[in-house]
């Protein structure tokens, strides 16, 4: 690969902060949306980013973004929940996992913390899936 | 770089699937939140991401996910809102643009489409910010 700072800002490079550990072992397990009987899971943070949880308290309600490393990213339209009878929907305008950046927001209540470990839930997402991300809730109008 | 698929999955590449054109031409000059007097601003998607647009509509609630390129990645405390008379706390409990992955959610309501534009806001992202990603907004619980 050449280095060329200009694809480096457009194509940026996600590290993983974390991993997601779960009863839930393959995609087909998986419950489409959290609200619909996911399991609770444990957010395993990686050592090095631990520090970025102080602050953090059991209750807090809280947007997980994991990585989907099992989606296939060359897809930009889907039948919704994969009912060929739904008409083919762009990926922005669906939650499919499939899309260019398969990027997971996961709304969760923090149920416990254990060191750099918290346990969280509902989530859909299945054992393994990378965390990128971790950011309290705002309300509606309220960005980044 | 050494080729690693290993590598690959942990530190997955993000594609630019759009930009922020704004008022805002400066970090300096944002609202902290959208809902702190952002203006609208157009989203232009890329052209070869276009087709994932079909089916949204004026007036549908969207998280934009955008790429925060001005952000410090090597930061995991802050002070909130930069004052320092908060303690600091980890990235993880603060909306700051500096962490690991330096990814912005955005809550905006769709006001315009014009082809692969779609004018949306409040949004405080500044002019040229990079688009990662468009989803509907689902109601709390439901994940992805």
């Amino acid at each position: 690969m050449e280095a060329n700072v200009e694809k480096t800002i457009d194509e940026p490079m996600l590290r993983r902060v974390g991993v997601i550990s779960s009863v839930l072992k393959a995609r087909s397990d998986a419950p489409r949306q959290g609200s619909e009987g996911a399991p609770d899971a444990w957010l395993e943070v990686e050592a090095w980013a631990a520090e970025g949880l102080h602050g953090l308290a059991v209750g807090d309600e809280i947007v997980v973004i994991t990585w989907f490393h099992q989606a296939h990213r060359d897809v930009l339209q889907v039948h919704p929940r994969s009912d060929a009878s739904n008409p083919l929907t762009g990926v922005f305008a669906t939650r499919s996992p499939d899309r260019p950046n398969p990027l997971g927001l996961h709304p969760v209540t923090v149920h416990a913390i254990d060191g750099s470990r918290l346990r969280i839930g509902p989530i859909e997402a299945i054992d393994g899936t990378p965390v990128v991300d971790i950011k309290p809730v705002l309300t509606r109008g309220a960005g980044s």
